[in-house]
């Protein structure tokens, strides 16, 4: 939840001192000890989802009587569409109160809880093994709520972007030009026919070949550079 | 790894017998023994990603050395799109082999072991908290090429679309036609009639409200059915 940006654990009738110390849940928050502190503890479901506008429990498909269901995907972007509409919070100028729902590690939700859901959410896993662990379930929707921010998000926290070669926003180095790659081949092309692996009466394709390998990999100056140095020493040595 | 339909596990001079012994982690497998069973082991990296394609390692953003670097989502589509290129696999007519690659759960993977990698892929974490325990990051891993493979199979093992109301695929009941849902409208003004809640010489924009409401909802032929029911018994009790 904490990794994922989401402050907000509320706990119905918590097995603390039971299975469970509270030290021990602290223990095994690892750094996420603030949600646990600031958890709201409710004795029954009723009191847990009350000032919610929308709850959201997870659930297999339940092809007997189906209810209004969502792939996470779908519904994370519902829900931070949800966030941004007027209606849901003009009654005291909040954002609205969405609440996903998960039930217990070993027995999940029951029917009359998963009743009590506006909408049901399912992880469409393998259908010979389809039933996650809880924590499995609350990465993969915090997850989805996560991405489904960021993609809104006009200036996102932490950028998502891909990064794969110096045309890509966050590189560390310039971008080379035409000019410094074809300057790369040539000496390239120098020293093959210095070695005679090159033969510039009989091409063949290999000029070809090395320019589309090094146009594709898109080099940066500093990697023009490195290749140039390169050459330029085994041409002192070959002299 | 189970749930989301992946396989093939593979470790790397793995702890069994020193933190875990096998016995436990087959314990915590919790019905994926069949994945411990079947993982090969090796000694050591080098040995272990030989035979793949390519190999993507899980990392931080790192704005000094910049390596090629994804998101989980656009890494899954990548990652399925090589799946179906023939230059990887025409050599022995197998698929390719991409690995996923971990690192331990308190270190993480060593800057040597990253840069074995091909792509690395980064969890848009919230900055001040970043760091995912090693499970939640193969889950929203295995989830992301999970998706991707659902998303681009013609005929997905299960479905991902969303079942929202008698339109969509996967309901119980036949969606009712505008007939039924007027006739509904037309016995409810009938009763409001009939209890001087409504009076049609005075209609304020009532009937247009509760039309907006059920044609909304999207009711089902068995929807109608009972709240029909539910009029003609409440009109026998006050005729």
């Amino acid at each position: 939840m904490k990794n994922m940006g989401l402050k907000q654990l509320t706990l119905v009738s918590p097995e603390f001192n039971k299975l469970v110390s509270e030290d021990e849940a602290i223990k095994r928050a690892a750094g996420a000890e603030d949600l646990i502190h600031s958890a709201r503890l409710y004795n029954t479901l009723d009191e847990a989802i009350a000032n919610c506008h929308v709850v959201i429990g997870t659930s297999a498909r339940n092809r007997k009587t189906p209810w209004p269901l969502m792939n996470p995907r779908d519904c994370a972007d519902r829900m931070l569409n949800f966030l941004s509409v007027e209606s849901f919070s003009q009654h005291d100028g909040t954002k609205p109160h969405i609440g996903f729902l998960f039930g217990q590690e070993a027995s999940g939700l029951t029917n009359e809880e998963l009743q009590r859901c506006h909408y049901h959410v399912n992880i469409p896993a393998v259908s010979d093994f389809s039933s996650l662990n809880l924590a499995m379930a609350v990465q993969v929707i915090c997850y989805e709520l996560r991405m489904a921010f960021l993609m809104q998000s006009e200036q996102p926290d932490v950028p998502i972007s891909s990064v794969l070669s110096p045309e890509s926003e966050g590189w560390d180095e310039p971008a080379a030009t035409v000019a410094e790659v074809e300057g790369l081949l040539a000496h390239l092309e120098q020293i093959m026919i210095q070695t005679e692996f090159h033969d510039p009466a009989n091409p063949r394709l290999l000029m070809m070949r090395l320019r589309r390998l090094f146009q594709r990999t898109h080099l940066d100056q500093r990697e023009v550079n490195i290749l140039r140095g390169i050459l330029s020493s085994i041409q002192k040595h070959i002299q």
